[in-house]
């Protein structure tokens, strides 16, 4: 996996982190958070915070001594042992797009399928750019609602053997992950791994319903994934103008009350339980009221989200390949870049969205799928940290060249040139000639090639026959109950 | 015009830097700068440097004494004041696309004209993110070879009211800049302007024929805008893997052996002469020797830059929107912001190519034109410093909406909605539906109706007729001399 020892870029002064620590407090302790689960209300009141209907008003001392039972860094493991991670620190995961309904294949849109899912997964299986393939690729639409779920991790469990991201639709959905999550790791720490109480095997996203509100469903999800002691990234949902004021300082005031709460919350539930801090914060055009993404608000808030995270000793998610654009052009190209730099510059530890995402999220699309690989392909390697020394220096290679020449014959060239620069898998530099006899084609048009024959090339990971029995049968049987 | 007191992003140790120290200095000393030029060789000889024919090996601690001289900052003037530019410091100079032999729009690509030239220079002088047109934005194939630097010169001159870049293909094209530049700034500080020997009126892009050569025509070109006081941008052309070895380091301490040379030949020139420490570094393919932009080893080179530039006190150039991508793609959307987005965090000084370049440089493209000014508009905002006080936590706007409503009508959107964020030219985050009326067109699509209508917008700067008359006397003589 990547490990960022690149530098982080900060721009926030300790006098603006002092604004902001006030900023959380007063809103968690004078406007309070809303719990809409009974459960959750009960655990605060019972800690001694002030409970007024499904509003808790907290004490902002409080929630630090809940959040400092969080760990620092933890492990998850994925059922190829090599494809575990490392959560926290300087490490960074990234993970595909999550929760479109629609998918894009060339010119065409539609409502993505259960088939769609299954590919876009065995594409972040295919990349070893991405650490996970995420959890709601797409929306299968052609599987039933109740119990498409199973559909889902079924596949992330069989078509990957990569770490996945849990349901979080309902409590129910979130204890069939775990179940689903015990099957495939021989439960109690069977078939040589780890128990998945020990290490976590699955990490799932609970998004606040923003302003300063956790849901009933969400809430239900995280009480069965943290009791389980599986991780959770409590994210505050933020487009600002609609979820949050128009002031970034604002946002990131109410992103930490709400996150901070959230996790709070975690460790009410079960201490140490591993949590991520989530930010997932951008804007609105004023005059459409549409999601914009890609934008210099999201990537200031980006930054800064990181060195909060950090003051508070936490993981945390944000970033991603976020376009607003349709179709993979070159504003899809720029707008990717324009959130996923600063990803790498604030070195996020949890990066969801990191391929296929267009339009707002509502749309995985496979041609993006491939410019995004090849964005985090060309960042993974601009953050890794230069080595300079005497031998890098060539100084022999300068003596062979002389003045005016050229050092495509140089030995130090000679011996290096396979290995030299990164080498892109969609970036074209033919020359125009070249170029055109190749079709012509712009860099959308030779993804769709290039995934396609990712796809072909795919081999599934092998997976235990008796473990893919008992999962199936799992899956037929919770199926059967569900009605469907 | 914009300055960055954003912080710049370093990744160099002390440690590193002085490995590079040591490199440069062996190679100016040991293998020495090849001066294509007898009195530049001469002007060396004079200061006791040890001259081997055209090949000049130079004292290190004497190429710093020189290098002392420059100005750590200087400005330029423009013909309008308001669009002079200060250059050093926090400052950055954006200017459009420079020498490129063929232009593309939408599906065409051909030989640039002089009316190209006319009509890029105007985009140049309609956008406000750009301080400058440049100088040689594309080559005038249809104006006759000896004299079209006066069609360009008068072009910049006329249809811009904004500094502008002087021609250097030789020593008399040369001249020939700074005299019309004289004409039009009134000579000797004439109609309300400052001399512009006082206060430089042009500025020229000197590059080095790399690796460690110096040549004739480029060195005329030097001697005459030095001579007169007007600064020199002085660049090593290092394409890895051609004109310098492979590896990022080498090329580093290439490019100041380089740079370096021609700064100290600049200051024995015209002691004091302002200078701009030149960067243009990136790979070639190693299979197809073709150029590449946008890469990561071109991010780290251009980070290192502006590191080693501060590190000896000169105002640096490098970055602009560089993509190998023939059209404006996806892949030229994130080429471009890969050198664009560093560019800001090394807070780069003088940034040529900032508009308009396609297909490594050979090619101006009206929508890439477009699609570069939105970035560039994207990261002016970006690198604009956040303000935090208690006042922009809008903690009153919280106490209106409360917990899950929305931000939309709340008293402290309404204040601010009109200027709150970032509002795109270009970019799209219309819903789908809204789009697909729109005709379903693409960033590149978009981008020929912006600019188009830009140029129909266009209104050429007043200018005081007699100078007008003067400068089109100077073309017609001068044209004549050179017998086209």
């Amino acid at each position: 996996m990547f490990v960022n020892t690149m530098p982080r870029y900060e721009i926030l002064s300790a006098d603006s982190i002092a604004v902001l620590e006030r900023g959380w407090r007063r809103i968690v302790s004078e406007i309070g958070i809303q719990f809409a689960k009974p459960e959750a209300v009960e655990l605060f009141a019972k800690a001694g915070q002030q409970v007024d209907g499904d509003v808790v008003k907290l004490d902002p001392d409080f929630v630090l001594e809940q959040v400092a039972k969080a760990p620092r860094e933890f492990d998850v493991q994925a059922r190829n042992p090599a494809h575990n991670v490392h959560i926290g620190g300087d490490h960074m995961v990234f993970s595909a797009v999550y929760g479109c309904p629609f998918v894009r294949e060339g010119d065409v849109r539609r409502d993505a399928t259960l088939q769609d899912f299954r590919q876009l997964a065995s594409l972040a299986q295919a990349y070893d750019e991405l650490d996970s393939a995420g959890g709601v690729i797409c929306e299968p639409n052609d599987a039933p609602l109740d119990s498409r779920h199973l559909d889902m991790i079924y596949a992330l469990q069989t078509l990957t053997d990569k770490i996945y991201m849990g349901n979080v639709v309902s409590g129910p959905n979130a204890a069939d992950t775990i179940k689903m999550t015990e099957i495939l790791f021989g439960g109690l720490g069977g078939a040589g791994r780890t128990s998945i109480e020990r290490t976590p095997a699955t990490i799932s996203l609970i998004n606040c319903n923003s302003p300063l509100r956790w849901d009933d469903r969400m809430l239900d999800a995280q009480f069965e994934y943290c009791a389980a002691g599986q991780p959770v990234v409590l994210t505050p949902f933020l487009l600002m103008g609609a979820m949050s004021p128009v002031t970034i300082p604002a946002a990131l005031t109410q992103q930490l009350a709400e996150a901070l709460s959230g996790i709070a919350l975690a460790q009410l539930i079960r201490p140490g339980c591993p949590v991520i801090f989530g930010s997932f914060l951008s804007n609105i055009d004023m005059q459409s009221g549409s999601p914009c993404f890609g934008t210099p608000e999201s990537a200031i808030g980006l930054l800064c989200t990181g060195q909060i995270a950090r003051h508070f000793g936490l993981p945390f998610r944000t970033g991603g390949g976020l376009t607003s654009s349709q179709v993979p052009d070159a504003q899809a190209g720029y707008e990717a870049l324009m959130t996923m730099l600063p990803t790498f510059l604030a070195g996020a530890n949890w990066v969801m969205h990191s391929a296929g995402w267009l339009e707002g999220g509502l749309v995985a699309g496979y041609e993006k799928f491939v410019v995004d690989v090849e964005i985090l392909q060309m960042l993974q390697a601009e953050f890794t940290p230069l080595e300079i020394d005497e031998g890098s220096l060539a100084f022999d290679a300068h003596t062979e060249v002389g003045h005016g020449g050229h050092f495509l014959g140089a030995m130090h060239t000679l011996e290096r040139f396979r290995t030299c620069f990164y080498r892109p898998m969609l970036s074209s530099s033919d020359n125009y000639e070249r170029w055109m006899r190749g079709g012509g084609l712009d860099a959308a048009a030779r993804a769709t090639t290039i995934y396609q024959q990712k796809l072909e090339e795919y081999e599934a990971p092998p997976i235990d026959d008796a473990i893919r029995q008992e999962l199936e049968e799992y899956v037929v049987r919770r199926r059967a109950e569900l009605g469907d």
